[in-house]
C-alpha cells in the first residue's frame, strides 16, 4: 500500500494493520522505545513508526540506520505525540537494504550547493521531494489544460541541418571522429550520419506552426537546447519549452489563451500539491501562496511597450540603465512593471529590431505585435506573438535581418495561410515561479550548466 | 468555434447559423451550385458546405481553390445527399489565405513516399491527420496512467558524459569548431562548453533508478538518440520512449504494471479516436480494430525463455534461423510464439549473456530476471527488467562486461537499495501497433533517419 492512500484516509484504517514499503527518513531511540520517520516518496507527508521492547525485534530495530529500505507492518493508532494524529505502531519491520552511517543525507540542514553535488540523492530531502513532483505536478497540468482544449501534442524534431531559427546559440552533433578529423586535417560533411552539418534545436515553433495550419490548435513540450556560455541563475543549456501554436488566433485571443492556461495550471498545482505549497511558502519564499492566489483571481493587465517606457521614465527611481523608446527594458523595469500595476503584466507591440523576425509587422511599421507576460517576483515568464502570415513582407524581413529563406517556412504563407500565433513558455521559468526557489540548477533533475555534464 | 464541437452535437444547431475557420480540402462545382468539403482540423471528420447561385458571392467562392483558408457564416441544415446526416448552406464566406493550383496535396492518392518529401504539409492528408493525432492522443494517455497511479514524471538529462549506457551508438555533442580541429591538428576537450567530450543519452533508465529509489515509482517520457546507420522500416535516429521505474517492485509485479498500463493506453485511444480508428481499420490494417480489442479482453501469457525454444524447436516450421538454447530469438520466432498463444506473450528469465548489465542475475546463475513483450502483428513492443540490487553482484557483472563502474549507480544498492524493477517501452513501436501504418517514418511528424534532417 503506498503512504498516499494511506495518509488520505487514515481515520479509517484506526486499529487496522497495514503494510508499507519505503526508507527510513530520521530514526530517534530511547531506553525502551524509539520513533522512526517513514516515508515512501508517494506524498510528501511522512508517517511516524513507532517500536518499544514489548516488540520482540526491538534490539534489532534499533540498530537499523537511517537511509535504510525497510517493509514495516504495522497497526495505525491515535498518536500521543504532538505533530500527527496517527501514527504506526510497529508489529514487525523487514529491512530491505541497509544504509552505511556515511550515507551522505543525514537529516540536518545542508546547502542546495552540497545538494547539487549529491543530484542523485536530494530527491530523497524535503526541498528537492517537493520540488521535483511540482515539475511532474505541473507537466501533467499543462497536458491536461492543452488536451482538454483539444491541442494536438506535437513531438518537434530535436535534429535540425537549419543553423539559424533566431534563438540562440547551437549545438553541433557529429557522428566523426574528432580525433580523425584533427589527424586527416579536413571536415567532411557528406560523412556525417545525415550526410550533413547538423545541430540541436533551440525551438520548435516554427515547425509547431506546420501543425497549427493543419489541426488549428497545436503544443510542444520538449527539450531545447542552447549552447551558451552564461553561468547565471536562470540559465541552463538543456531545458524544456512549451510552445502553443493556434491558426485563426490573433495577438489579443493569443493573450486571452495563455492568461487562462497559466491560472489553470497554477491552481492545478496548487489544488493537487498542498503540502509542499506549505512548505515552499514557510521555508523557501514568504508569502508564495497569497502570490499565487493572486494570480489566479487577477486580471492581466495588456500595455505597449510605448506606455510602458513613459511610465518607467515619469517614474522617481534612480535606474541603473535609463528606460529608452525603441529599446528593450531591463530586469529593474520588469519589476517595476509589475509592482506598479501590482499583478500579472502583458506587454506588448515592441520595437522591431529587438525581436524576431517571424513576429507580425504593426502597420506602423515600427512595431511588431509581441507579447511578453511580466509576473512579479518572476520577471519574463512567457513571450508571444503573432506570426507573420504575409509571404511578401515575411521574406523581406528574412532578408533584412539575414535569416536565411527557408522554402516550406514562406510555403506556409502560400498553401492556405491564415492569421496565426502562438507563444514560448521555458518551464523552469515557470517552476522557479511556482516553487519560490531561485536556482535554476535546483528545478531540474540532472541540470546541465557550463562545465556540468555528470550523472 | 471548432468543429468537433459542432459535430458533437450537430442535431442542436439545426436551423442555427454557425461560423467555422479552417480550409477547403475538396470543392466540387456545378452550373448553379457547389460542394465544399471543410475541415479545420479539430477533428478527423470533415463538414460539406454547400452553395448556389442565389448567394450573392457564387461568382467569387465557386473561384476558391482547395487548400485555402476561410471563415465561413453559414446554417446547418439537413442534407439531402449520401454521407452526411446535415450540412452547412453557406451564407458567407471570407477568404483568409489562398492556396495557388500547384499546390501539392490535391485530393488524389498520394504515396507515403511522396508524402514524406513534403513533410511539412502532409498532417493535412486523411492518413497522416488521423497518425499524428493518435500520437498526441496516446502520449496524454501514457500520461494520464502513470499521473492517476501515483508516479512521478521524471525528465532525465539528454546531455551524459557517459558514452556507454549500453544501449546502442551514441552521437557527440560538441561546441568546438570541427573545421579548427582540422586545422589545428588537435582535440582539446578541455575547451568543450561542458569542459569534455559530450554525448546524447540513449536510455534514462539509469537516472530514472534514483528517482524510483526517492519517489517509489517514476517514469520518463522523452526523447532517445541512436546513432545506428539502418535504414530499416523500424530504426530512426530520434524517437521518444517511456521508462517506468518502481521500487519495491519485482518481474513479476512490473509485468502486471505493463500489462495493465498496455490495455489502459489502447482502450484509451480507442475509445477518444473512433474515427480515426474506422479509417486505420478499413484503408490500413484491416483488422486492427479486432486485434485491439483483443488485447484489451485478453490475459498475456507469461512463459520462459527456455520453455519457448522448446516450443520452436518442436514446431513443424522450416526456419530461417534455428531456435537454440541460450541464443536469442528471430522476428519469426515472435510471430510465431504470439501466434501459438494466440495473444500477448511475455518472455521471460533470459539469457543473462545477450541482456544487458543491469538485470538481475537468477538463482540459476544463467539466466536474468527479463521479459519481453511480444504482441501479435509488431513482435517486441516492450522491454522490462527486474533490476540487480545486489552490489557486488552488479559490480562483478559490470566487470566481466566491461562497463565502466559509476559510483552514484553503484552507491543505490549501498543506500538503502531494495527490489526494483522497470521497463522501456519505445513510443513510435506502440503507435505502429496503434495505427497499422508499418514505417516508423511515418508515425514521426519529422523523423530523423541516415541521410534526413531536413525540414
Amino acid at each position: 500500500m503506498d503512504l498516499k492512500e494511506l495518509l488520505e484516509s487514515i481515520k479509517d484504517y484506526e486499529g487496522k494493520e497495514v503494510t508499507l514499503q519505503g526508507w527510513i527518513r530520521n530514526h530517534r531511540k530511547q531506553k525502551t522505545f524509539g520513533f522512526i520517520d517513514f516515508s515512501d516518496g508517494t506524498c510528501f507527508k511522512h508517517v511516524q513508526l513507532v517500536y518499544d521492547d514489548n516488540n520482540p525485534q526491538f534490539n534489532e530495530i534499533e540498530k537499523y540506520h537511517i537511509g535504510s529500505a525497510i517493509t514495516v507492518n504495522g497497526t495505525v493508532v491515535k498518536s500521543e505525540g504532538a505533530g500527527q494524529d496517527y501514527e504506526i505502531k510497529v508489529n514487525s519491520i523487514k529491512l530491505e537494504g541497509d544504509c552505511p552511517e556515511d550515507y551522505p543525507m543525514q537529516p540536518k540542514r545542508h546547502t542546495n550547493e552540497f545538494l547539487r553535488e549529491q543530484a542523485y540523492l536530494r530527491p530523497r530531502t524535503n526541498l528537492f521531494q517537493a520540488v521535483f513532483r511540482i515539475r511532474s505536478v505541473a507537466a501533467y497540468a499543462i497536458h491536461k489544460y492543452f488536451q482538454e482544449h483539444g491541442y494536438v501534442y506535437f513531438h518537434a524534431p530535436l535534429f535540425t541541418a537549419s543553423d539559424a531559427e533566431g534563438a540562440g546559440e547551437m549545438f553541433q552533433v557529429t557522428t566523426l571522429d574528432l580525433e580523425k578529423i584533427a589527424k586527416s586535417g579536413e571536415v567532411d560533411y557528406s560523412k556525417e550520419l545525415f550526410g550533413k552539418k547538423a545541430n540541436l534545436t533551440v525551438s520548435g515553433q516554427l515547425e509547431a506552426e506546420t501543425f497549427a495550419l493543419a489541426y488549428k490548435k497545436t503544443y510542444t513540450f520538449g527539450p531545447t537546447f542552447r549552447a551558451e556560455n552564461s553561468n547565471t541563475k536562470t540559465h541552463a543549456n538543456e531545458f524544456w519549452m512549451i510552445e502553443p501554436e493556434i491558426a485563426f488566433c490573433d495577438l489579443e485571443q493569443d493573450m486571452d489563451i495563455m492568461e487562462d492556461m497559466l491560472k489553470y495550471v497554477v491552481k492545478y498545482v496548487v489544488d493537487t500539491c498542498p503540502n509542499e505549497m506549505d512548505f515552499f511558502d514557510k521555508f523557501v519564499e514568504n508569502g508564495l501562496k497569497d502570490k499565487l492566489n493572486k494570480l489566479i483571481n487577477s486580471n492581466f493587465t495588456r500595455i505597449s511597450h510605448h506606455d510602458v517606457i513613459e511610465i518607467l521614465q515619469k517614474a522617481d527611481v534612480k535606474w541603473e540603465f535609463e528606460p529608452k523608446q525603441g529599446e528593450d527594458i531591463a530586469k529593474e523595469h520588469e519589476k517595476y512593471i509589475t509592482e506598479y500595476f501590482n499583478g500579472p503584466v502583458f506587454i506588448t507591440n515592441w520595437p522591431k529590431d529587438i525581436k524576431a523576425f517571424y513576429m507580425k509587422l504593426n502597420e506602423d511599421g515600427e512595431t511588431v505585435a509581441a507579447a511578453d507576460l511580466e509576473v512579479p517576483g518572476a520577471g519574463e515568464l512567457i513571450g508571444a506573438s503573432q506570426r507573420e502570415e504575409n509571404y511578401d513582407k515575411l521574406i523581406k524581413r528574412m532578408k533584412e535581418m539575414n535569416v536565411p529563406t527557408t522554402d516550406w517556412y514562406l510555403n506556409l504563407r502560400k498553401f492556405g495561410g491564415c492569421v496565426h500565433s502562438g507563444f514560448g513558455m521555458g518551464f523552469e521559468r515557470l517552476l522557479i515561479y511556482l516553487t519560490g526557489v531561485e536556482n535554476i540548477r535546483d528545478v531540474i533533475p540532472y541540470p546541465r550548466t557550463p562545465g556540468n555534464c555528470e550523472y
